[in-house]
């Protein structure tokens, strides 16, 4: 290591500060999240999701005019390019995520915008991803479930559209409103792995859907987004008649041989995480006004037992389990429905870091062999 | 901020340790790289690029008989996949990095083994995607130029393969050997912006393609591996038969303007780059053979002028302009050429990362509004 270097971090950058930003308030001790200065649960409870797009690239809330230009602007870039929608049929099957992170790089070869790095231009760049993000996660769910695509429905915002084009029916209002505000809570987190990826790419000045297919990639990861899909498949594997004394020894004998139990746990907050929540609010309703409470149940009952015996709490990943098990969403498509969301702060915090540029360049701590080595002729080795 | 959080770092991570390595040894003021303990000078004197990948992977170099493994499985894995040839064809024209981009991620829909994490599954996928990144873009830049694909020849290594692929004509042994060092000397450089954007994806468990398709996506920044093509291009628009006085007015402008040289100025480095040092008597040298020194006299000559006024050393991807120029790859392919080197350093980065795995979620320094903001309904904006 150079003289220069810095003494050895915490593992993992825990808690070093990797660059300022104006985005993302959080205080993990006492449990705030707040976009641009404004708390999670008057956004979650007040805001709609395409509002809090304009507030995470704007800085501001919009008024109705700029909230309506915005309508616009993401209705008309939802049909998604048909060299796009023929690579999606095309595509063998793979995880969904896998198939997000081809098709949004895709996207870019149909977008004569794509490299335009103006200030506009990159503003642009990430309006239109943002809404075809929810046209490519919808119509990809729809297809591997066997049924034709659908058309955008210009008159419904992001979340009533999502669901609209991945199962051809208006959803209830209930539906919409639950989709909205979990696009809402899930929209930005200051710097997580996925959206630090996308800050670091952006750092090196490369275009903005090269930044974000990095993020998506970084999202499926079960330490990060993946670990909605997999709060599900625990959720599944129990099944709807489990009983308690189950639940019990399962989730114990998890713990007893260190396995981790997806959706607990965080990084950041030593308080309950504010979107989990959130969260269980809205999955007990959901429960309720579907007439199956049952996979809320199971949930509440895992919790008890690793809170109790981990002192770990739900995180956001954790409830959003069953909200969309309950909107009727795949669950392949839960990490994907996380991206719907996070396209906003990504493109939010790409945005800033082209602003104020500076490459994000760390050291390592080397403790490999000693140098120089001598270097030993293939014939003598 | 949290009370927990330490003071702001220095802009871009500069200096500070993100993690623990024993791959890359880099002393910048003594202008010293080593992969693994060995000397980049010695490599670039004796090795093969199929060595340093070895060597990179495994922490010690092959035997003849590990070597002729390698060789072997690189060579298998060299032909593409029918469905990948076929988005290639299709693509509408893009810059080579976002094909890059949309390729590697699609050829994880047709590897079975893209999602095996086990540690012999990643290990496998890190050495096909070397093989198959080579076979892209050589095929891509075959393509882009009109010609018709050429299948890998087995026989090759992977530096005189690449330009058999290219151009349907095996190179002589002056060019493969000059290729082959530049792979060398461009395969690994400890935390760079890609190799660190490949490091924080694969730290949340996602596969080795996601994390590689994030790295392409970094290295296409013109503050990265994009200076290279960037280097030719400002050699092609000063054109052979400029003038000395017409060098010094150009670049002396630019530094007025504050423009940036591009291959100038290196983050760790205080001296000069090595790779830069190998790279320079290689322009030189492929110059000399092909009957044509101007390229490298146009070069040195910016090189003296950068030099002299603000005290900036050439980097790796000055020199390297010309060196590819000089073995007849096409401009748009120099980025990518740096990747079809630098995916043998991202993967062992990623394989050192699963191995010993923490999640890498620095914090930032919140400068936005104050915490709480009054929300206001939309009717009173």
């Amino acid at each position: 290591m150079d003289v220069t270097t810095e003494a050895p971090s915490k593992a993992g950058l825990e808690d070093v500060v990797a660059a300022s930003s104006s985005i993302c308030y959080l205080d993990g001790a006492r449990g705030v999240l707040a976009y641009r200065g404004y708390d999670i649960h008057d956004l979650a409870d007040h805001a709609t999701f395409e509002e809090v797009c304009f507030l995470l690239w704007h800085a501001r809330l919009p008024t109705r005019a700029e909230l309506g230009d915005l309508h616009s602007q993401l209705a008309d870039a939802r049909a998604l390019p048909e060299g796009v929608l023929r690579l999606m049929r095309s595509l063998p099957p793979a995880p969904a995520m896998d198939a997000l992170r081809t098709l949004v790089s895709a996207l870019s070869h149909y977008d004569p915008g794509a490299n335009d790095m103006s200030p506009e231009g990159r503003q642009r760049t990430s309006v239109r991803l943002t809404a075809q993000l929810g046209s490519i996660v919808s119509t990809y769910g729809r297809m591997a479930a066997g049924g034709g695509q659908i058309a955008p429905d210009p008159a419904l915002g992001q979340a009533a559209n999502f669901l609209y084009m991945l199962t051809g029916q208006r959803p209830s209002a209930l539906a919409a409103r639950a989709l909205d505000i979990a696009l809402i809570l899930h929209a930005d987190h200051e710097f997580n792995a996925s959206t630090f990826v996308a800050r670091v790419s952006a750092a090196t000045l490369t275009d903005v859907h090269s930044a974000i297919v990095g993020g998506i990639g970084a999202l499926k990861g079960p330490l990060h987004g993946g670990a909605n899909a997999d709060v599900m498949h625990l959720l599944l594997e129990l099944g709807q008649d489990v009983t308690d004394q189950k639940i019990e020894s399962v989730v114990r004998g998890k713990l007893a041989r260190k396995e981790k139990i997806p959706g607990f746990g965080h990084r950041v907050y030593r308080t309950e995480d504010p979107r989990a929540t959130h969260l269980r609010a809205m999955s007990e309703e959901l429960g309720r006004s579907t007439g199956n409470l049952r996979w809320f149940q199971i949930s509440q009952r895992i919790e008890q037992i690793v809170k109790g015996e981990k002192k770990l709490n739900a995180n956001v990943d954790f409830y959003s389990a069953t909200t969309y098990y309950a909107l009727g969403i795949p669950v392949d498509l839960f990490t994907p429905v996380f991206a719907v969301s996070r396209i906003s702060g990504w493109t939010a915090h790409v945005l800033e870091q082209y602003a104020n540029n500076r490459l994000i360049r760390p050291r390592a701590d080397y403790i490999g062999p000693s140098y120089p080595q001598a270097y030993v002729p293939l014939d003598r080795r």
